[in-house]
């Protein structure tokens, strides 16, 4: 097997009902650093970026009722929904994956929040985690500016 | 309100039927770097670490049924558990916590996983995340060492 050159985790998603309960709890409550917001259409999603340190919490609020995220709302309430790896090469990674025959939910990059390409695996491929792989091109530069310093 | 000093992920914790299957898949299948696997008695739990960069995943066996993390599998079965935030000082943080009046499960600090000291919150007071406070004094140390080289 190839390695699939995982890095770190990248960030943490939590499903919210509301995004500015999520604000009031990551930002204030917590004191997570306030990384903006963004609508991820691909995901069909509006998301909230609480920072920690070089990593993230994902708020992830439904666009509507056909989005993922609302059908977990549903089904669980809000809570943890996935973990999101940074790979150095995501194309690579999902060649290397389907040549073992892994469930993918995603075969080819899509676009993720902050001008990332992701791609997610199936929950039954990675012991029931909803597990996704981000290739984040501005996070090297990130990580030599601002976080780090 | 006093900031409670997150200063980063400390840790994703998932729930496992079988610690050696979870070897496998985050060791082989997905390439993290095995950070070990100890015993902690107070969480009834053994714990393997999969680094992932500066972070890591703790994957979580039950000692046995009466295991927080055993009656976590009976109900939803193997998944995302909890998230672990590091924090600057724990005692601050849950004094400051408890002067706001925040549902915690420990209202001080237990011994956690790796020589910490740990603390977890109520997933009522924080959206349905089971939320858990670390304070890792060997993390500088690390810091300063191998994993940011």
């Amino acid at each position: 097997m190839k390695p699939l050159r995982i890095l770190e985790i990248h960030h943490v998603a939590v499903a919210v009902g509301d995004l500015a309960q999520a604000r009031s709890l990551y930002l204030e409550f917590l004191g997570l650093e306030d990384r903006g917001s963004e609508t991820v259409p691909s995901q069909k999603v509006r998301v909230l970026f609480a920072g920690a340190g070089a990593s993230k919490v994902e708020c992830l609020e439904p666009l509507g009722p056909d989005s993922t995220v609302a059908r977990f709302l549903g089904k669980r309430g809000p809570g943890l929904h996935h973990v999101a790896y940074r790979v150095a090469d995501l194309d690579a990674a999902l060649a290397e994956l389907a040549r073992r025959g892994a469930r993918l939910i995603d075969a080819s990059p899509r676009p993720g929040a902050g001008g990332t390409r992701v791609a997610f695996l199936h929950p039954s491929a990675t012991g029931g985690v909803l597990t996704e792989l981000v290739e984040d091109s501005g996070r090297r530069r990130t990580l030599r500016g601002k976080e780090t310093g």
